[in-house]
């Protein structure tokens, strides 16, 4: 049986970044640039004050005080007429553009208006290009401010509207179709009849997805019969990811294997050393990456951080898109005996100095009530043992404290 | 002049979290539930099978040896129709209720089928219960599954399907209407002409408002006149929070104060002692609360973490919304002379031993290229100091590695 780190490999192998679309970027936090952005212009594109005040030339203030000739007056988004002449000065605002000939700003609270013409300086000996940003000083036209690659966060957004930019070369976010198996399962506000479950796994697995930074789409519920899974499971191998919940035990009205070959879903592998969690399919059709989550919700939610989420990364072109495993202190000690490697729920806590983790009650891979408030997986090895405090196990890293 | 921790006091004091809405869960990832939600059924509501196997009488197979009549099988979602009697067994698949008179499931990897009729088991000694989930044992009807306060995760979204909840009554995403200010503003395709300067704080503060959990809705760009921005504001202040960007300045065109005191904003700050980011208006009207930020990108930035960041999270139910500020070692050297308790852009890593924070290359307030990449701000205090590696700084984190 494969290992999960092989598993993972397999699927890693499979997963390819979408190709780049040309998007608009309202919805572009979290997505990856694949193109390198050049700006359009000189930034500031003129020599530009820094400070509310005067603009000045420093030869006429060598000790910083005088009495100058307002001859003008420049805010923002407007543009000075008149140069500024030996013992003149123009009253400018902060962003505004420099007149010509001056060389300096004297900052507002360092002066005094004598009356509507005439300004007193009692400022420090005024420096040449004090208090001024000179042209393209942030950046030039044609530098290169962001590079393919960049993770796109507020700033970046901001740094390409500065540069002009509306729309970007992006790797897309993709599309995850969550298609839920089987005759028992009823949608949430119906009330179960006899032997039938309420499906809580897609409400689950479509947030899964959205955390992910991928866009969900539920195809509902296929029932067990060939003509209700075939045209939801075709329509979701439209999607670059499609996860099934349940249907891929070896029990025997598990039609889904059937179906999905008959579409042409090659198989990868049908189960994973884990626990919780062991069957869990994965195939592929063409670059279309198929999962079938087991049907416990625990399990389900695992397979998917474990399995679904490096893949939906790798997609959106993270070229390190492995789960999120640290090793990390045990907050408390924990006696613990399993049969196979097994991924227990648990809190992640930070602190200043360092992480803790601890494991919370949990009655295995049907218990979903013990994962409230719990955001991390401990991975302990198999046999009988007595974890102590402090001692480090992997940890998956499900939501960062 | 407030200190910002004093501005964030009285930004939080008027910060209550939105009312309440019952609301469908589809896009309830991170909400706050403002109700206890109690389980409407026993799960599982019937014993049932943990494995695929035969259900058995353990009185049967008190050495685990013996050969069975098969009488029946049972799928997930069928229900048994026969008791099962002594020297029977019922094929049963995991998840399906357990037959009459059961009271042990043996796994069909210790069974042989001999013909359609028998069985042939060869199990260690069947115990009572073996391999049976009992009704009720993960929750019974009544009992309490989330409280109100629990912020919700996808497993949470999973617990409230299973308890029939398609709805529930959740602390709203507070609407964060954003309004740029300023004649010399133009959107990102233009080309700005003399004077302008394209619109970059827009596009990031939408991201920030999105980052943070709220949603963004863009007003537009308000001129320096009365009848432009009135009606803007007007319509923001229907939000719950209103973002202005720039035109909250000392300069002489600013008419925003005039206009929010007009449609009956009282301020409660204009100033805060900060770099970058000193002036920034803070005002209410009713519950609407309203922020100026300054026009400079980075300052918009830092000030959006530190006073909206906070305030949008009180709105969304968080009782500890302070901004995410923790004391974190220097990654490198690094010194750093200033007039005003500064907030340093900083790339800020995580590894298996702790966090470390490390300034960037750093132009100032306008200059946000240097933010690309960085996730924090480190915040030195004034005056010129030989900051050392390892010694520990406040972090304003605003987005955790």
């Amino acid at each position: 049986m494969l290992t999960v780190i092989e598993a993972q490999n397999l699927v890693l192998q499979h997963a390819r970044p979408l190709p780049a679309e040309l998007m608009r970027l309202d919805d572009a936090l979290g997505l990856m640039l694949a193109e390198d952005i050049a700006s359009d212009l000189d930034i500031p594109p003129y020599d530009k004050s820094m400070m509310d005040g005067y603009a000045v030339r420093s030869a006429d203030l060598p000790q910083g005080n005088g009495v100058l000739t307002v001859i003008e007056e420049v805010m923002a988004g407007q543009t000075p007429r008149l140069p500024v002449a030996a013992g003149q000065a123009t009253r400018i605002m902060t962003g505004a553009p420099l007149p010509a000939d001056a060389d300096g700003v004297v900052k507002v609270e360092c002066t005094r208006l004598l009356d509507g013409h005439r300004v007193e300086i009692a400022d420090a000996p005024v420096k040449p290009g004090q208090n001024i940003l000179y042209r393209g000083r942030e950046m030039r036209r044609g530098d290169v401010v962001l590079k393919t690659g960049a993770v796109l966060g507020p700033q970046d957004l901001g740094l390409l509207a500065t540069v002009g930019r509306a729309e970007a070369r992006l790797v897309p976010r993709p599309r995850v179709a969550v298609l839920s198996t089987g005759d028992e399962v009823v949608e949430a506000p119906q009330m179960p009849g006899p032997g039938q479950i309420r499906n809580s796994n897609a409400p689950m697995l479509l947030a899964q997805v959205r955390r992910a930074g991928a866009a969900p789409h539920y195809l509902g519920i296929g029932r067990d019969r060939v003509d209700s899974l075939r045209p939801l499971i075709d329509e979701g191998l439209r999607a670059p990811v499609l996860v099934l919940s349940g249907g891929v035990s070896a029990g025997k009205l598990d039609l889904v294997p059937g179906v999905l070959a008959d579409l042409g879903v090659g198989a990868h592998f049908h189960k994973v050393e884990m626990k919780p969690g062991k069957p869990i399919f994965f195939g592929t059709r063409g670059s279309t990456l198929v999962f079938g989550l087991p049907g416990n919700p625990v399990s389900s939610l695992v397979c998917f951080e474990l399995f679904v989420r490096p893949a939906v990364r790798r997609l959106m072109g993270h070229a390190d898109s492995a789960p999120r495993m640290r090793p990390l202190p045990l907050g408390d000690d924990f006696a613990y005996k399993t049969d196979r490697p097994t991924y227990y729920p648990a809190r992640l806590d930070v602190a200043d100095d360092g992480w803790r983790v601890r494991p919370v009650p949990w009655f295995g891979s049907a218990d979903l009530r013990a994962l409230s408030g719990t955001n991390a997986f401990v991975l302990f090895p198999a046999g009988d043992h007595q974890h102590r405090q402090g001692q480090r196990f992997p940890v998956l890293i499900c939501d960062t404290p």
